[in-house]
């Protein structure tokens, strides 16, 4: 299948206006495809893009897979024109897929990651907060930040000093036995396994201090995609450690989140 | 000439990674370019895009034109590739460029406009403020605030109440005879005539909190595309009048800056 192209005047090259989604297909069908849906629900309202129908949205799975993990990534744009900033009269959206094989990182599962602090702070644009739209230059800038393979991820902290997530996975850490996840109001990215987990009330809402990040019982960076990697320790933006974890007997975000991906769900040595 | 197109995996569609210029073009050449030229170089070494040559760019304004003024618009962005936010080992940028003739509005350099202030605020993020880069949700989202035919901008203040610009101009007012506009260090677009300006001594940087923006002297918003144009009457998010100017009996703000541009300098009742 060619690659689809878009035009010069489209307005997702032009000015990043639209949306994506990065989807988990499990033998050819979408995981967790009820939140995929509902996050680009919400980002075509905050938009004001139309959203295409689900049987528009469903054409992206109906050829067979050509591995039992894929990656489905949608773009929908909100197509092309307009003068300058201001929308066309009549907007013809671009709804655009792509597929490729997928493998997990089963060592990530397993024996935990290292993630670091990044420098960049993330800005605060509550308009465009949780919803996953194509201006995603403050995430290209974090991770370019560093190089290291043992790097796994960078945390993201705002403006005013808190937590918010990682450049690309949603972030978890655990507080008396309680699990929690950052809110996403100010900016960031509402993941979709991250929604999943609180709809079905396994984690809940709260603010974490970058100050307070070193001293948390447990801490977790995942995504949709990727499942959950347990952090084994934290560097700062230059390298140095600032807190290590060790290896979880038990992993009660692990089992549930993998349990709503259909991934393996507990590593116990 | 066929438009340009972009695949799917292209950065500046999938993340708004890359850059922009909108360069006006008198007989087929550009104006102020050492402007947008400086501009584009400073985003490339923020964003570490490499810079195409001046013999690359020039090509954009080789054929003969096909109006005595054109926009040339050039995108340049990062290219195809790499895995997720982590740029690719080998970066092969993508620059396009399309030209389309353009004519002024004369009536609101003579006559003046309304402006309005728009509800959203800029986020701070000091590592994108002042370049032409493509993630532009912001301006989108501010231009929709708005369908009156009558405004002809959208006045935008940050997270901190400082009015910066306007959707797609930048913003002037002159205080005791002289002229300012504010600075462009957490959020906004440096324009090439803004710099310009700057650069010839005839504006100075300064702040202004969106509280005492009704009693500056006079106000105006201009582009190095559109030139200058005088405000005659500011309303608030609501449409109410917030502030009446008078039409000016000379203007040394728009003379100068058509000085620049070409344009004709002054419109004296």
């Amino acid at each position: 299948m060619p690659m689809p192209q878009v035009p010069f005047d489209d307005r997702g090259l032009a000015y990043g206006d639209g949306l994506f989604e990065t989807v988990l297909l499990r033998d050819g069908q979408p995981v967790l495809w009820e939140y995929h849906h509902a996050r680009l629900s919400k980002g075509c309202q905050r938009l004001n893009i139309p959203l295409p129908s689900a049987r528009q949205l469903s054409q992206a799975w109906q050829a067979p897979p050509r591995a039992a993990l894929e990656v489905l990534k949608l773009i929908l744009t909100r197509g092309s024109g307009g003068r300058g900033y201001a929308i066309p009269n009549q907007v013809a959206p671009r709804l655009m897929t792509r597929r490729t094989p997928f493998t997990t990182n089963e060592t990530h599962w397993r024996e935990g990651v290292c993630v670091r602090m990044c420098q960049l702070r993330l800005g605060h644009q509550p308009l465009l907060a949780g919803i996953k739209h194509l201006n995603r230059l403050e995430n290209v800038l974090a991770r370019q930040e560093w190089q290291e393979p043992d790097i796994a991820e960078g945390l993201l902290t705002d403006q005013a000093s808190n937590v918010v997530e990682a450049t690309s996975m949603n972030l978890f850490w655990s507080s008396e036995g309680r699990l929690y996840t950052p809110y996403i109001d100010r900016c960031g990215v509402e993941g979709t396994l991250r929604a999943a987990l609180l709809s079905e009330g396994l984690i809940h809402e709260s603010r974490l201090s970058a100050a307070a990040l070193s001293s948390v019982e447990r801490l977790w960076v995942g995504n949709s995609v990727q499942g959950v990697w347990p952090v084994r320790e934290l560097r700062d933006a230059h390298g140095s450690r600032l807190a290590a974890w060790p290896r979880f007997k038990a992993d009660p975000l692990q089992v549930a989140a993998h349990r709503l991906l259909g991934y393996p769900g507990t590593f116990l040595s």
